[in-house]
């Protein structure tokens, strides 16, 4: 067989592994009529979201796949829409198995911390080995059909396999900012203006069922954390798989029979490590201690090491050897290289989960510092939660400084390529251990609001304490590996341009000031779209503020227990609200690259236009790289200062400190749940945005 | 006379100024007994301070003064000295006549408002003119020095001016940023302090003799915002004035009897427009309206007019006449292409103000937004100052990009640099506005404290409320200069390069991996100096308020006025730890560049080592640029939303949302006054380490 086939076969392991586990998920026991109509609310809110959501993205969709079969034509359209309906059906069954996991993990629970870890985690890891699986099968399917039964080449220079995977990058990265920042706005508008006017106001406990607002933050938790975070990483892979393969089209154009095992071979690595994935699942189980973050880590652990020999055996199975070498340009590559260039990927994954933890996690100096700066009040705790978020920028740029260093040496912009692709490759065991957290947050306000034993609730809240490290590190992997897929990406402009325009010299010098120009105006649109996240979530939670006072006014009687607030009302204010400030910050990165394109041509010619373009490109992932990490992990220092403090620390709830870190809790939420995570497809749909244009130029 | 012995006649009138108007300002009342104690111990601690800080500078200075010495002669270190010395007594000069101007403010403010606006801005315009006149003689003499009386040529093939100006801009810079840092550390761990303890914990209104850190946080006015910014604004000055006349040195290397004109030329602009700028200070008077912000435009706008054929005068004396041209590389330069692009930096100057002002006024939707958003609370009020703070850095990097743009087209890279040095020849109106701040700042808390009558403290509130905006506008100023001056610094390093090390190729490419190392570890360098300083801030901060709380408990009768607290254990206590925490941040610009230049030859070979260097040059102005502009914009604006509250819009003082937006004024207080200021220092000391790791690279 060749590795395609078998990329295939592999990919499709993981969605028998999802059909399985949700047969698993699904039998379980849903808990009492209370528990079922709660979350049947949810359930109804998040797939009423998810519609909306939908319909607006399938507008927006449609006008830019016409735009695309027009321009570039009928491959590339159709890329486009694969790569659009398959983002949206991995965001649409993760948030389908989360809704309806959560009541059955809240009625584990009632069994034991064990039950409702594996029922969390298994629920997490359809979800996970789903968005790898379907990923995987979108681009080696497409890859297939291309170079199979419709007859193109899989060089370079039949452009049908580059113009197709490049559509099918975009399609999956335009429905991810839409989904991430359209669901990171609606569940940090819905969970900040329900703690403002619950907790602070009211004086209610969260999760209380009395808020009108506490269905809203629950749909949030899916629709955020669950559908946009699934869109997001089935994004990251297929644009960094895609990209792999299309840099190896553009840069061996040549090499001869060799070229489809090549093509193949960052497929063969995903596949690979989806059956490591599924192996390292089964390891997550409690030990002794009953470290529910340990456990976790051992299934990490299992996968990450299991992938070393899978890896090893992809290479040396599609290249034929280890030793066997081919030519990339002026450089000889081996087998070897491709391997130790994945390796540097697995260590910085493994040392990313790291960091992450360190500063995020409750036991080490930057949460603590946080916990403590609150005893001297509101304004100290958020001076050092900006301090740790941006001193939390350091390690992982230096980390992925050393990778490109390590990597490059080892096998050029290839090694490169192949780091970032061996990263996502374990994507599966990552996502799985993030859609956990959704789960298990869901389960605590199911137990809160249908009234279960306070036992419950400890363990609920136990599982899901886990939830915001694991939250803070796909995000801190995802802005990781697009650190290295936009070299990759800037790779393959500069290739095509190259190939488009042979009679151009284009000057990609920092001494030509439109290189600083493009660099300035891509570090720009990342403080500008986090402008604009940051204040859709503060006007959509004033508005959940409104219509939750105006539900206690006029009807007393929900205060009192004696009739239930209109849920629906909220979750819907919510939805419109969500829907509507998506549109404009998700056209920024779309519009961004043409307009400076053609500005920059206007004033200075169009060897500056692309010169300043492909500086836009660089500007934006060197902004955003780390306005992303320093958002990410500062909202989750600040989410977990406050979960330490509640454990009892520096006065434990209620205190004053607790007051101050409740605040910036609040405003940590929007930093690493809307803005923070959606700079990720940003940086993606600008260089992408930037591939089309070059070859929408080229043909036009 | 020639055109440099006009420029130096210039530079002292501004020293004349200097001397003739602090005969004014001191002539002025000093008020009563009450009010001159308390400006004593201002001025006592202010001193202490600057005695303690100049002390740590100074050993720091001579290590790097006889390193310089070793490495690249008697010209270099004699340059470093005088630009460390000068920067020094510029800071020194301004907080001299700031500590002595503040009490006369408030007793002049009892004549009426016009007559304490003459006061505190008369004092401004004193240190506003010796900061601009002190840079001016520094570079202007020691240029005249070199060329005359030493003989050396004006040329870049003979090294001595250009080494002389790079020492000078080093020894400029590297005390600036301890001035910066240390004053800024300073000056809000007091406030911050101050504030926490006494406005919240024990109840007692600002500036209230009994708060212990009362005295601390005036003295940290004068420290931070005139000592440090004086020094900033010094250094700033001398960088972009010199490297203007480094770059025309290096690359009209053989232009011929032109270039001592073409030399003296950036100076004599200067010197020009320190003469509109004295007579600008003229007409700061209130209008009819009493408008304390029109008064101050009508004296900034008469400077910025008359600076127009001010320039053009000096353009035109030093080429002899507008038309005539020369040559730079393949292109012809006019002298109407140099006034062109020096119109381009006035124009980018009047709207950095005018950006400044919409974003941190109170009349307009950004302010307004944050102090809407502190009804909802604490957490909302963050989230909109951080929108607005990311938000707050678009127009400034548009102007920014429209300017390179501009000038480039007009006169290359010597367009920039002379649109960079028109922007800095305004610099003694624009530091005058600063200047301003700190003494009626000040002048208020000697109001409060000396117990004069209530409408005095509402003028010196009135006289104030203005400084939060001017301050802000020196920042947006001085770091968007820092943008063009980059540049120019950057050209400096290119031109450098090829100069000494001809027989290497330094791939400055994009497409060059280690360019994007460097490039990320640059922008690196300001998210970790702001977290050190943000750092600094809160754990100074903390010890303040442990004193004050040992000191009311040790002292009950301190709240029942009966005795004094100890004022000057808790400045001893603030200057101690601001010296100490300003040490490892400043050091940090000086050593990166050296670390990453030994760091990637080592493991890539010279070449690449030179493209890192030249790349981090570039991503330490790329990160610098925006962080710092979102740092001082967003602290400008939560610092006046406060006091929209307290104008008495949405509660007014004492209610929640005042509340809130207090804890919004101390969370953009470390930083707009600490870390973004810094920045500006900063990114020039990285870059003139490099030139100068250059030269003694070539020589050794």
């Amino acid at each position: 067989m060749n590795a395609l086939t078998i990329a295939i076969a592999l990919g499709g392991m993981a969605l028998i592994y999802g059909f399985v586990t949700s047969r698993f998920v699904l039998g379980a026991d849903a808990g009492n009529t209370r528990m079922q109509e709660i979350a049947a609310a949810i359930q109804e809110g998040a797939q009423a979201y998810l519609k909306r959501q939908y319909t607006t993205i399938a507008i927006v969709g449609v006008v830019v796949a016409v735009i695309l079969f027009l321009t570039l034509g009928a491959i590339s359209a159709t890329g486009f829409v694969i790569g659009a309906v398959l983002s949206g059906t991995a965001g649409f069954i993760g948030m389908t198995i989360s809704v309806r996991a959560n009541v059955r993990t809240a009625s584990a629970a009632q069994d034991g911390l064990q039950e409702g870890l594996t029922l969390a985690f298994r629920a997490g890891a359809i979800t996970g080995l789903l968005v790898a699986g379907l990923a995987l099968l979108a681009i080696a399917v497409f890859s297939w059909y291309l170079t199979g039964p419709a007859g193109h080449g899989w060089s370079g220079e039949d452009r049908s396999v580059v113009n197709g995977l490049t559509g099918l990058a975009f399609g999956a990265s335009l429905i991810s900012i839409f989904a991430r920042l359209g669901g990171g706005i609606f569940t940090k508008a819905a969970d900040v203006g329900a703690d403002l006017v619950g907790k602070v106001e009211a004086g209610i406990p969260e999760d209380d069922p009395r808020n009108p607002a506490v269905i809203a933050d629950n749909v949030g938790d899916n629709v955020g954390d669950c559908a946009g975070m699934a869109a997001d990483l089935f994004e990251t892979y297929v644009v960094t798989v895609g990209a792999t393969m299309i840099l190896t089209a553009l840069l061996l154009g040549d090499v001869g029979p060799q070229l489809p095992s090549l093509m193949a071979l960052p497929l063969l690595i995903g596949g690979a490590c989806i059956v490591t994935s599924i192996v390292g699942t089964f390891f997550v189980k409690l030990g002794r201690k009953a470290n529910i973050m340990g456990a976790m880590y051992k299934g990490f652990l299992v996968s990450a090491v299991l992938s070393i020999p899978a890896i090893w055996l992809a290479i040396s199975y599609a290249l034929g050897g280890m030793a066997s070498e081919f030519q990339v340009g002026a450089r000889e590559v081996h087998g070897f290289d491709l391997f130790h260039s994945a390796m540097v990927g697995l260590a910085i994954t493994g040392l990313i989960i790291w960091i992450t933890e360190y500063y995020t996690g409750t036991s080490f100096r930057p949460v603590k510092s946080i916990a403590k700066a609150s005893v001297t009040g509101h304004g100290t705790n958020v001076i050092q939660g900006l301090a740790i978020s941006l001193e939390a920028t350091a390690l992982p740029t230096l980390l992925i400084v050393a990778g490109i260093i390590v990597a490059h040496q080892i096998a050029g912009l290839l090694g490169i390529a192949y780091a970032a692709t061996a990263m996502l490759a374990l994507a599966g065991m990552v996502v799985a251990l993030d859609a956990y957290g959704p789960v298990t947050d869901n389960a605590g306000g199911i137990a809160e609001m249908a009234g279960l034993d306070d036992s419950v609730r400890a363990k609920t809240d136990a599982l899901d304490a886990v939830g915001n490290t694991t939250k803070a590190v796909t995000k801190g992997y995802a802005i990781g590996s697009a650190g290295l897929a936009a070299l990759v990406l800037f790779a393959a402009y500069t290739t095509d341009l190259r190939e488009f325009f042979p009679e151009l010299t284009v000057d990609f010098s920092l001494e030509n000031p439109y290189v600083i120009v493009g660099l300035l105006l891509g570090a720009l649109l990342p403080y500008l779209f986090g402008a604009m996240g940051m204040t859709a979530v503060g006007r959509a939670a004033g508005d959940v503020v409104r219509d939750v006072r105006a539900q206690f006014k006029a009807n007393p009687g929900i205060m009192t227990h004696q009739t239930r607030p209109d849920y629906a009302r909220t979750v819907d204010l919510v939805t419109k609200a969500a829907i509507k400030e998506m549109i404009v910050p998700s056209l920024l990165p779309v519009l961004a690259p043409i307009v400076v394109y053609f500005a920059i041509t206007l004033v200075a010619g169009r060897e500056n236009g692309f010169a300043a373009l492909g500086a836009l490109l660089l500007g934006v992932i060197v902004g955003g790289l780390f306005l992303a990490l320093s958002m990410t992990s500062g909202g989750g220092a600040w989410d977990n200062a406050k979960k330490y403090i509640e454990d009892g620390n520096f006065g434990g709830k209620g205190s004053e400190a607790h007051k101050a870190a409740v605040t910036g809790d609040t405003v940590g939420d929007p930093y690493k749940d809307t803005a923070g995570p959606a700079v990720n497809p940003m940086i993606k749909i600008t260089n992408i945005v930037a591939l089309l244009l070059l070859a929408a130029l080229a043909s036009g």
